[in-house]
């Protein structure tokens, strides 16, 4: 019988695969929670109503899941985590302390046709700031999104934040007497640029504007944004007009984080500032400016720059019985390794060194070590480092010197 | 406008709520990991076949989040993590190495009349040790439950861990010429006893056996696993026969973690050996035992046993800039405490000192300085902890001292 697959478009994660995703989520939890964003979430399941009109019509229109209830109410699977927060931040809007930092680290479900980097569920990284206008507040997120890059190991020449500005964008098509019904499709078009070809994208924008023409310059508070952040060391900042950002609810400046490798030149993740949207959910706006990073390209990112490291599973021990007699005072012994703070895999099985060796390598364990007799007399291992080989006797109490815990 | 609610039946986690999740969190993977489990996570979204005929069939017939994609394939939100395990192994099973230990803390879906302790979305810890048959496996399985209740701070007599047996429960049936095709529902009827009149019970019982009796006494198998236990210092463990466990795929022992606080009496979560699981997925059977426990179920253990700690914010400090033109040096200062390891949450905005405190205090933050001119000249702060009052002078440089970093 052939084993039954995972859903279409998702992944499994084994432990070394769950090692990588760990590895990625602690350097996202370093890089906001020193800048005192604290861990937030909800339900993967929220009222559709959450997102219409709302989010980019055409994710709620063709790429989420969408299903009613056996109560008949219709549910959306979260497509992305900024309507979520925003409710929330509504609904509690009193008793709230501004500024307000948020971050969580979730899944979210799209349901697209699955493509490299693409997936039908895949984890993100959201940082939001409630409470304050302004280019600080701007300049903070970008901050924190950069401090994210340097957590994962980016040098500052690896990566780019462009920075545009919706509000630059909409004054200017305004002076341009470009009515304000079509802002929307314009900055739609403008986000979808860089996948278009040039006379697709030129004829496109004809249709919107007809002949008008529209020059977007770098406006004073992308010029502030960047001014701050220089002070702040973060020189890999510059100004561009076509970072827009997809979704319809932005409404200041909006960025992009692009990977400088020239073989994968690419935009990795964004956000910007969203000021409208909590009101829209509750009575009062409250103002607002976030990003969110994906799972699927910080790990593309750390393996084009070779900068993930070899995941071993740290600060355990494998510990084989020799025989089957030894296997209950080897199970004794454990309990007092892990009193000293020591993670012990007990190999409960009657099999030879070498065999249980293989199954500590294949477990991805960091030391190993054999008990029999001789070890229970003389209250010592001999623990073998199993990526370097290195063997050292030592007694049952002292492990913990060896296996260099953490913590 | 009345703000969106959350779907029916889930649950917001504020900051607050987070941060009592994340306790019970990190106590449920020290206590796992110390036993050398490690952390794996598949999709919320699984094949519907996956489930069929597999779980409890009420479960899958009446109580699963199940919908058909816009491909036209049956999906549904798992209801629980045994058969994506149980999936897992079968599509790796000669590439792992046994004994193999996993865990997960994630999320599951059922569609219930919401009820105190019985949500629509709960999060779960689901460890199993796959591989090895017999008492030592089991008894390392109970162990690690035995654990989880130790971390989250209960003491032995707090909770008693009831043992059952699937394998002396067919026995005995068998013994009694009680066809096989009756002993599922049997177990079934069991499990539900509690639940049950004792009139109704009785009657139910008749209905399936007749004028049959059967008495399940203590087998070799629970005394075998009750005696290793005791041997590691867990002595908190009966025999009881009426534990059989709800799922349909178990086949050895079972065991119930129930709560002795007079008042709250209950099965709080379980688990047990099933042997053929694995193999009704693949072509091999893999003998696992495993258990899983509910978030819902823990913090209300803590609150009953009045163990749950406050949980401040730690590590970090809220920073108040004086006037507005002490917000940017104030900002430049925020990274250098930053990197000696404090996060610094600034309060970006021009209020009052008396307003500023309101504001950290809301946030849950334990740490509070002014920084204005003074603070800049002399590179010194005065540190107030929130939940004291005490106040430390301390050097810009010097205060993750005083902060008690953790790391």
């Amino acid at each position: 019988m052939k084993p039954i697959e995972p859903y279409k478009g998702v992944r499994d994660f084994y432990p070394e695969d769950q090692r990588i995703q760990n590895y990625i989520f602690d350097a996202m939890r370093r890089a906001v929670e020193s800048y005192g964003y604290q861990e937030m979430n909800a339900s993967v399941l929220e009222s559709t109503e959450l997102y219409t009109s709302k989010t980019s019509e055409e994710i709620i229109a063709e790429q989420t899941y969408t299903f009613t209830d056996r109560g008949e109410r219709s549910v959306t699977l979260r497509p992305e985590m900024t309507p979520t927060v925003a409710r929330m931040v509504a609904t509690k809007k009193r008793e709230l302390g501004y500024p307000l930092r948020w971050y969580s680290i979730q899944n979210f479900f799209r349901y697209e046709r699955p493509q490299r980097g693409r997936l039908r569920e895949f984890w993100q990284l959201n940082a939001d700031l409630f409470g304050i206008t302004g280019p600080l507040a701007d300049a903070e997120i970008i901050a924190v999104a950069c401090r994210v890059m340097r957590e994962l190991g980016a040098m500052p020449d690896d990566f780019v934040i462009k920075i545009g500005s919706r509000d630059a964008l909409n004054s200017e098509l305004l002076a341009q007497n470009i009515p304000q019904e079509k802002h929307k499709a314009i900055a739609s078009l403008i986000d979808k640029k860089s996948k278009m070809k040039d006379d697709e994208y030129t004829r496109a924008m004809q249709d919107l504007i007809g002949e008008n023409e529209f020059v977007i310059r770098e406006s004073v508070d992308v010029i502030e944004v960047r001014t701050i952040l220089e002070s702040w060391g973060i020189e890999n900042t510059v100004f561009d007009a076509d970072v827009v950002r997809g979704f319809d609810y932005y409404t200041g400046i909006v960025f992009e984080v692009f990977d400088t490798n020239p073989e994968n030149k690419r935009s990795m993740f964004g956000g910007g500032r969203y000021d409208n949207l909590i009101g829209s959910y509750g009575s009062q706006d409250v103002p607002a400016v976030g990003f969110a990073m994906g799972d699927v390209i910080a790990k593309d990112f750390l393996e084009t720059h070779s900068i993930l490291p070899s995941l071993a599973v740290s600060q355990t021990l494998y510990l084989a019985p020799l025989t089957d007699k030894d296997m209950l005072p080897a199970a004794l012994t454990a309990d007092r390794i892990r009193e000293n703070g020591v993670h012990v895999s007990l190999g409960m099985k009657n099999a030879k060194i070498a065999d249980h060796i293989k199954t500590a390598v294949k477990l991805g364990v960091s030391f190993f070590a054999v008990y029999g007799e001789q070890e229970f007399s003389s209250n010592t291992l001999t623990i073998k480092n199993l990526a370097t080989g290195e063997e050292v006797v030592t007694t049952v109490d002292e492990i913990g010197s060896v296996v260099h815990k953490k913590n």
